[in-house]
């Protein structure tokens, strides 16, 4: 932390920064400068006082601001924990080799629906299936989910055809009962600062995947991160999803590939992305998770609903089974040029993660 | 809702429109044109099929995108509701000719600090007081919030000082007990699409105020309103407390004060500005409190803190009780320019919340 | 500036960073931390090589960041200028007690058009005359401006009756032109980084109004304001006139009014404001108007044009003579609440700047 | 053009529309609904008049809002072009099968330096050298380029090295003098909207890229690239290179890469991505470089220095020659999965687009 002072700044509120500083038994270090003088904090201030004391010293006479030289977040940060995070679900693994599709529609509909999706999304080579069961909906008038009903048939048809499942959970209350179905968490992008959420999603030591909120700067979505974290909770992987367009006349949102590179080098966690959020318009998926594969995501989140068109949510960002089909043929294809792949060769070179039986 | 077709399309592919249209028992008027197509619903659609048809017909093939022509809330506008909505708290009225402002600490610390902070927001007269018991914190390692027990202060304080008071539910679960305690739920930026809290509050019938997302358009946060007034609670106030800024460097946030007057126009709710979060900064508060009654604003939250430089959350847009003093009586001078007062002249038309006493 | 070096940072690329500081003949300060370690650089670095030092200090290895711990801009800094600069143009003081308005239409289309506009400004208590004459249009179909014939009959109307002018340039080879046509060169959002634009602007050492670009951050503007301060003009205004809005499909951008208060503190210059760009629709004009003169605005530019329904630009955002007339009644009433008037108490017709014992 | 009125408008306000429409000459259809009546102008309306009458029809009482159903620039859509536009420039073509690289430094700083960027980039596979000789510079007091010199070692270096070129030119009296020096004009982010240069370099009818401003919607963008083709100019490419970040404080910009699938789909110019500035951090520019290849762009923009350590402007954002010759080979191993080739397989120097058959 730097204190900068004013260029009017006297001896004396400079004294008095330095006695606030070694208050909190911290080191002061003055550096007087040609126009005006910096006072540096030296030392590792502990996080529970770092943003307190930053806002103590920022309204002492005499001083211009403060500035941080370091960043917020510490569990999240790959400076303490340089390894990649591999997060492993019932076999799946996020964050290694394999570039993990999760796939299915917005909203859980009907068993027909979810059998039909499912066994679309195991065709192709997916092997996560998602589906929403308790929605947020922008207009109360909007459809709003079947709810536990869709958490069962999602875990049946989950089971039914060797796919792990994801749902997303918009409540505190509602997170043991989601996880009691689901193998992955959820949080969406409206709730990533839902603070009671994350906590509870954190002590659930489920799996969870964090989505980033449409505003949100990077330290305040590795923040979020560090609530589940802080919580206890290793296994969580970090999603784009698009942010606040500047154009919202030709996509929902943009998508921010930048942060697959940026997240990628200051954290440890697993990057997925979310292509259909990230533009809201199906025929521009394909082009946007190819691009997601070349920037380094982990993974892939693609809304596919067996018909589009009589989808009860988000339709019009769906691709078709057939769509997805071709997209995970492309997808495959570009994989090895990054030096990752989609589909696994079974026999011969196996992955660690993987086992014949567990691929079926 | 208007359906413009691609310049390229058939006859065949307007027919499928029109039956698309035609299949919800909704009348289609098709509109030839020099180059292209439109095809116009122009009856009311009913608002649970709006999102849902729109997606459907832009997924037809032959359309280039469709448009809507009105806007998709209701409960929220003005245009089925012409007056101005005066929301009433005991006595307090918001949203008639009375400026009213709230103001007190970010956190609820302590009972002498809300004593002190109590008495000086009644003193400079403000009507409410505002005090966060749980606190939505950007960090884990930040102070979170004395929960009920903060609650408990603030009651008592609020009696003791004849003002009411507002605080912030952050989860479903505890709509009943934060009502219990405090007069106005207030609903966080960082809530305002958690539809659960929304239909939460909305059952509870108690007074909400409902802050603004940092990105959130006009119809965003109006459709967040439409869950309260959907869920049969008419008492909701519209809270304008910053968007997302071009630059973060100088402020926190960019308060659009473009929103009163749209929002006096578009909504016959009251709106209640925040230049606290709005700057962040608390020496830009006042220039911003003066800005946000002149464009028409019905109140004001104003953080105050009987000693900010000790405040365990929010110190650095926190006015001190002698600024909040020199403020009230900015406003108070201002007020008639536009029409409106801030403080109240005893005897004659008095109004319910004051006797003569309290005002001094 | 501080050098925060990277937690795994070796001593070698420590003494790299002080070899690279030391270069350039300035101290290096090492501050040794908990985890890492700063090095500060505490003289005041010549501003031409402070970006090109912090840059190259960025990519040596071991280095985590560079931070700036003082501001980019020096002239247009309130810390090397402490008193407010007022800008005399004719008698007209821009930066005094006075709110100077601006007004007139977008376009200068012809004679009589102008004749009225300025007679309604002048009517209405405004001292500055604005029309377009090389016009900035987003699409080539529309309609270009009447160019130097409309900086003539601008001009005239000007003196008839009494009003100084202000008029946009484009393009650096017309400032001359423009420039010995009206009294304050307008330099538009769209060209606030044109920096040969600029550099011509600021050579001619005639009056400048340099608005702010839809997403510049307050440093980027300032640094535009140096380019003309650093090529010796001193007569410079800044005018907010609102940047890239959240929504919009309600305004045409969000009047951003935080900037009022904080260009005011940190820069010494005049602050215009422009409701008509900033909001785009001009029943919400009058609104802003009044909220930037309580924020501190030191004028207002604003949009009118004797006939809205016919203007060949920007009529949805243009007020009525009547409806100018209204607004500075409301203004003139508003002022004094901020220490401030509009039209001055004369005898006569007189302008109270013309006689500086009538400001007492 | 969809005149929307008020739920309230009269018969008469009705009537008075469809009035100003057909004094248009224009076609008025009434579209009576359940809450309010729309007026629809079902004909092509020329595009000098359609702002304007948008605007008029806007003002009339009774109206709500004007919504427009088709895009406003005619020219750059692939509505009225729909073969993809292949822009060649001697012998190198853009929008074709191969992926053309333009890289180079920021500025032209000497011949050594450029003759030595110019070996690395035709050693890597690039066919465009990029170097700025008018440098658009945020501070007065950064390096402003060597201007006509510049230019001169620009095209000296080209020729030396069989590479086309390219520069920036920023003020409308200096295109001729940029156009006899380089091959390709390059308008820079924030000339985007200087429409005298738009102008004068639509009618030097010499090669442009145009870059998308950093808030620029895509109406905006296009109808800027409208301007050069308005003013018969028909070599046009696109460059997308960042808007307004989120965040700041990671990236320099966010690379909007959706853009490429979008402008790919309305237009029929070619699209070029500039992952330098589109970061700003040269350890991202690979990830995003084969990002904007796999989502679909005609070529790139990479900054190179051969020794970024000492690069006058943009060294963090440059990459070395070395690392340029491993993304070019990264690129080159992606790009036939996405039926692209970035280098060709050639005997000798020869160009592929010169001998079709080479491409298969």
């Amino acid at each position: 932390m730097i204190v900068v002072m004013a260029v009017s700044a006297s001896e004396a509120e400079i004294q008095q920064v330095v006695a606030a500083i070694e208050a909190q038994s911290l080191h002061a270090l003055i550096m007087p400068g040609g126009e005006r003088v910096a006072i540096g904090v030296p030392s590792a201030i502990p996080p529970e006082i770092r943003e307190d004391l930053a806002q103590t010293l920022g309204l002492l006479s005499g001083v211009d601001h403060v500035a941080h030289v370091s960043r917020p977040y510490k569990l999240a940060s790959r400076e303490f924990h340089r390894a990649d995070t591999v997060v492993e679900v019932k076999g799946v693994h996020f964050g290694g080799p394999q570039i993990q599709v999760m796939t299915g529609p917005c909203s859980i509909e009907s068993y027909q629906q979810m059998a039909t999706a499912a066994k679309a999304a195991k065709d192709a080579g997916a092997t996560v299936l998602r589906g929403g069961a308790f929605k947020p909906r922008t207009s109360p008038y909007s459809f709003q989910g079947l709810q536990e009903e869709g958490l069962k048939i999602l875990r049946q048809v989950g089971e039914e055809n060797g796919l792990i499942t994801i749902s997303e959970v918009m409540q505190p209350d509602l997170v043991e009962l989601v996880a009691s179905y689901v193998d992955i968490l959820q949080i969406g992008a409206r709730n990533m600062q839902n603070f009671p959420l994350l906590i509870e999603a954190g002590r659930s030591r489920h799996p969870v995947m964090l989505k980033r909120g449409p505003s949100a700067t990077f330290d305040e979505f590795l923040l979020a991160a560090e609530y589940l974290l802080h919580n206890d909770n290793q296994q969580v992987l970090l999603c784009e999803r698009g942010v606040h367009p500047v154009d919202r006349s030709y996509t929902r949102n943009t998508l921010d590939l930048n942060a697959v590179p940026v997240l990628k080098e200051v954290s440890h966690l697993p990057v997925i992305v979310d292509p259909s959020h990230g533009t809201g318009v199906s025929r521009y998926v394909p082009a946007m998770a190819l691009a997601a594969i070349a920037a380094g995501a982990d993974g892939l989140m693609i809304e596919m609903h067996p018909n589009p068109r009589v989808a009860l949510s988000d339709g019009a960002q769906s691709l078709t089974p057939a769509q997805l089909q071709l997209l995970m043929a492309r997808l495959a294809q570009l994989a090895p040029a990054v030096g990752r792949f989609v589909i696994p060769l079974t026999g011969g070179d196996l992955k660690p993660q993987m086992n014949a039986n567990e691929r079926g």
